[in-house]
């Protein structure tokens, strides 16, 4: 039986991740305890040199990372309220704990099909502690906010001392599409989240950037979310492979999904939104039971996985599914990939 | 240059893990996934199976167990207070998180001396919503509650209404002081939480058993806690491997912690309390710097770590150190451990 394929982020044999950390130079690093040791130090030092902002502070997830984050703001701020995209990450996926564990209050904007504006920060009644941006917002199609929009927010959060923090979940797969790099792009925020996983390719793991100062102070709620574990070093290994080895390609892989997404286009029956990043929405009207059989019998004819189960749209009679292209997505050509696509919507 | 020996839990290099791993029969089960899968399946009706209860469900670290377990308790009474050791690790160890995160109110009780007893219950004035026992109490020495009082308090909260929850982070290490099976313990309690590193021997994690309805309320909690990672293969793998292994050895790491307690218990400077489990506190007088300046050196000399640094005890004129047994211990004779106390002491 050939292998399955993937165009995108795929689940690895147990084997191929032992594989990783056997081979690893990092692996002769001391042990890390509860979030102290050389290998903690490495990840924290690389990836506050890539941001080039003072301090980076490992976390086990980006929830508890950038709940630890907010809390810290709004505490030093004695103001409560968040600003959030309503679809972002902390708003959308993750059962409220902004609001139901750490007490926060939600300023939400932003609709379904797109990131905020500057302008729809006057729709703000109560001043808020922080301003967040997630790049790119993955629930509206991994859409990208305009660096200008992202200048007018910075001058907005000065001009309203606001705090302004970045959800940079897929940071590393932004540069592209700005053509800036990652410190250019950090240096509007006052704080940023990475993620370890996802396209880096790590187990899994989370990074907050900041001033030092801001960074002792979430330590304490590190602490309180239980991101403090006896140790977490195959996430720290393989974050560490991961950077040296997935974050070079990842402008490639943009690259390729805006081909695919040119591709995409030229297919009567669906459509696609722009690839601002290695992601990006494909829409289509159907049955979904329907499609998602069809779905797995192609990836099954194909070996091959080019996008997750079709799912209804809020609202719409639409169906819709995400693509993304990851770390092997040179094993599969554009013509499959048209023939696999004209043959589901056929 | 001869390699350090531990009498306790130490420090094992990645290779260590890695070759657990790389032999593991378990790494052949499909990936686990945000908490499901094979993996977490298998570790989760293991547990569940050894402590005779429903339902057991992984947690990514004890804090994050307890601090859902005791919210989920809290609210389904519509009551915020949880009694606890003054000493527990819920009260003196999380940095506060049942109270700054969780929104939990503390009714403490107990001495840094020894577990409380049933008969301190009737200090209480306002109805609580759980009764939690730490088995054992590591903060006053590993030591145990009395069987006696365990059945006490269990009639108690009874008669209270009230959820009685086992802080069983070394429940393993307990088994042998009842001489009852770990499910004839936890059949007294209502839910329980368990370690996975420690006498287990994994990298990391914990479990949470009790009844069916107890544990799917108590998901949503995992989830805002952050306690749900893409993967956590090495915790799980590592877990089991340490149940099959560990697990059976225990009892006789209890049975060295009482023979060597009762060695030292033949050194006149210093006072040693009873091992219920395999730990248990040194007491001496002595200039904390100094001493441990010499326990350093002997350390070198002996290339032997039976203790931790000495620390001062809180309102006495004592230092105090932890003495544990572990997977290593049979390295080590009682003969050279007299000779490492007797000369520290002389």
């Amino acid at each position: 039986m050939k292998s399955m394929r993937y165009l995108g982020m795929r689940h690895h044999s147990h084997q191929y991740w032992l594989n990783i950390m056997n081979q690893s130079a990092y692996k002769e690093l001391a042990n890390d305890n509860y979030n102290q040791g050389p290998l903690v130090a490495a990840l924290e030092n690389r990836v506050a040199h890539l941001l080039d902002k003072p301090k980076a502070m490992l976390f086990n997830k980006g929830t508890t990372c950038q709940l630890a984050a907010l809390k810290t703001i709004c505490q030093a701020s004695k103001n409560n309220r968040v600003i959030l995209h309503a679809k972002s990450h902390i708003a959308f996926d993750e059962q409220d704990a902004y609001q139901a564990l750490m007490g926060l209050e939600g300023v939400i904007l932003g609709t379904e099909a797109a990131p905020f504006t500057a302008r729809d920060l006057k729709s703000i009644k109560h001043k808020a502690a922080v301003l967040t941006v997630e790049l790119p917002l993955r629930r509206v199609g991994f859409k990208l906010t305009a660096w200008e929009e992202l200048l007018k927010m910075r001058q907005w959060c000065d001009e309203h001392q606001v705090h302004f923090h970045m959800d940079g979940a897929r940071l590393w797969e932004s540069t592209h599409f700005y053509q800036r790099s990652l410190a250019e792009i950090a240096a509007l925020f006052d704080s940023a989240y990475v993620s370890l996983y996802k396209g880096i390719g790590g187990i899994s793991g989370a990074l907050l950037v900041g001033s030092e100062t801001f960074i002792a102070q979430c330590s304490v709620w590190r602490d309180r979310l239980g991101s403090n574990m006896y140790s977490t070093f195959p996430a720290l290994i393989t974050g560490l492979e991961g950077i040296d080895k997935n974050l070079p390609k990842i402008p490639s892989w943009v690259d390729r999904a805006q081909e695919i997404n040119t591709l995409l286009n030229s297919i009567e029956a669906i459509k696609v939104n722009q690839a601002d990043t290695n992601g990006f929405q494909l829409h289509v009207k159907g049955n979904k039971t329907q499609l998602n059989q069809q779905l797995n019998q192609l990836q099954q004819q194909y070996n091959l996985v080019l996008c997750k189960p079709f799912e209804n749209m809020d609202n719409q009679d639409l169906l819709y599914t995400e693509i993304q292209v990851g770390a092997e997505h040179e094993k599969i050509s554009n013509e499959e990939i048209l023939a696999f696509f004209n043959q589901l919507f056929s």
